[in-house]
């Protein structure tokens, strides 16, 4: 068995014919396979093809409107509002995102509203969509219920992930993209399912005491990172990007699944800023400022966030994605048999 | 020697007096000893009458423009521009407030950005003036360097503070404010006089290495809280709140001061939602969800953040603030001698 090598456009292609076969409309289906391909493309395999299985156990579950339309709502002020209408939320930000540059480049910043979306997607795919129009952005979003606010022993928000970036000229841009969790649930999975004890600070048994038993993690709940100032964050996260933007918060939408097997429905809040417009007239050029601090963050050995990433994008770019062959056997496996292929 | 008990407004127009005594203007030393009063008021006394004596030595290096009249830029979309002309921050804030409010509601989200300010206040009371206008908001500025990104050993970014509030009916908003370095320099400080080792995490020595020797660490750097993710946090605060608006970064902060002993001068970047505008026309009422998330954090025995603070406020707006003897009489001394009262 060898390792087969395929472009990022072949990949893509392959992904959205699998979301084809399992019914979703070539809309949908080319914007979520765009977002997977850009994970395998990036070596960032948790939002790879992996994905896939999730997203179809979804669509099975009826939780995914197959042939959604995302539509626009009328300008408002700096808010861009996509109805997303039950599909994902992939080609609804893809209808968004020209409009939010659109208008933060007339008003100096702008908000894009995502309702009423499945939601699976990294979230520096869109940071970047945002970054190539020389704005800097920062994207949130809820998930489902699986950690604790600090001080607490119930699951309640949930892994929030919290993005930035600002753009560079002439080189990638500066993006970070993370779980406002210690940790994601995967990874406590894995140690359940390897046998190791879980790292200090991570979870907390379903009495809320610290544990580090995989199984009492995934009874109890995940911690926030950073203590009470992460748990400041979530919180941040589920009212922004939850409640003010009417839509689901991480509890609603784990009551709404039912479990932890599915993705979440929820929304989405993305705010676009135009450097240009905001240092216009002040002294010194933004875009060489802010590499004067990129220079003193490599020049002392720290590094700048997702340069493992575009590293592996270059990669990717110039020699294809690389796919072992129980890899490819699986997407053979998804193609062949749709939906009766997953759980 | 007894204690003495102040109403808030006394202490307002005590602190007032000591600015102007100083040569700060009425307009100047009345926004600071606003801001100064309710931190006495909220049992905040890091930022109580404890920051006088760092503002006075900072007019008296003559760093601080002592008429200076904050000015509102003409309407720019989505951004109200103060510049405070080598004020303080806290009258440029007290002008741009309201403006910053009204846009907001009429575009839905809008940002303050002031420019040119000597800054030493806390961003609660910003926060908590947007949620008395039923706003949601966001509020952050670099400092001076003194935190190194996480796998460096430079001080670089400041302690960078992050706050956010959201407004609640007929209760205190819901309203964080930290520094996104893991400990205060004054905590350091306080650790080195009383001879006892630094936490695990706080800072590391000239080399990079961890130290617990607060000596060590205030020659060498503090560390961002919860890692490499607070220390993207802290970075993308020196971008937007300082690179984007065109002020000064923490690094340029230090370096125009020369030392830690004096106020630094940057700007500050506050954003402001109107969540009845981003939720209208969808489902539930956006206060009444709000409220449901806090009843289920403070249900599970966790906090909220500020309730300290909100519970003094209670306490000395019904029964006075309490200064010691000692404050009592250095405040005397404040107000005879100015300053000539600081080195």
């Amino acid at each position: 068995m060898t390792d087969t090598i395929l472009s990022h456009d072949d990949l893509t292609a392959r992904v959205s014919r699998i979301f084809q076969r399992a019914g979703l409309s070539p809309l949908q289906s080319d914007a979520v396979a765009r977002t997977i391909a850009a994970g395998e493309r990036d070596a960032c395999k948790s939002h790879g093809i992996y994905r896939i299985d999730g997203c179809l156990r979804t669509i099975k579950a009826g939780m995914v409107t197959l042939d959604a339309v995302p539509e626009l709502a009328p300008e408002d002020g700096a808010i861009v509002r996509v109805a997303a209408h039950g599909g994902f939320s992939n080609a609804a930000f893809e209808l968004g995102a020209p409009e939010l540059a659109r208008r933060a480049k007339e008003l100096g910043m702008a908000a894009l509203v995502i309702n009423d979306c499945t939601h699976f997607a990294a979230l520096w795919p869109e940071i970047e969509a945002l970054t190539a129009h020389d704005l800097a952005a920062m994207a949130m979003c809820p998930s489902y219920s699986s950690v604790a606010p600090t001080g607490g022993n119930e699951a309640l928000m949930g892994t929030n992930p919290f993005a930035f970036g600002w753009p560079r000229e002439n080189t990638d841009p500066y993006v970070f993209d993370f779980a406002t969790s210690v940790a994601a649930r995967g990874e406590i999975e894995l140690h359940r399912r390897a046998g190791t004890p879980l790292p200090e600070g991570w979870a907390v048994d379903a009495d809320g005491n610290p544990t580090s038993d995989p199984e009492a993690a995934l009874n109890g709940a995940m911690l926030p990172f950073g203590g009470h100032k992460g748990s400041a964050i979530a919180t941040m996260i589920e009212l922004l990007a939850g409640v003010m933007i009417g839509d689901l918060n991480s509890r609603e939408a784990l009551d709404r699944l039912g479990n932890f097997t599915l993705l979440p429905a929820h929304g989405e809040l993305i705010l676009a800023f135009d450097p240009a417009r905001f240092s216009a007239g002040r002294e010194g050029n933004a875009m060489a400022r802010a590499e004067t601090l990129f220079d003193a963050i490599t020049g002392q050995g720290a590094r700048l966030p997702s340069q493992r990433r575009f590293a592996a994008r270059k990669r990717a770019m110039a020699h294809g994605i690389t796919l072992s062959a129980e890899e490819i056997a699986h997407l053979d496996r998804l193609e062949e048999r749709g939906l009766d292929a997953v759980a």
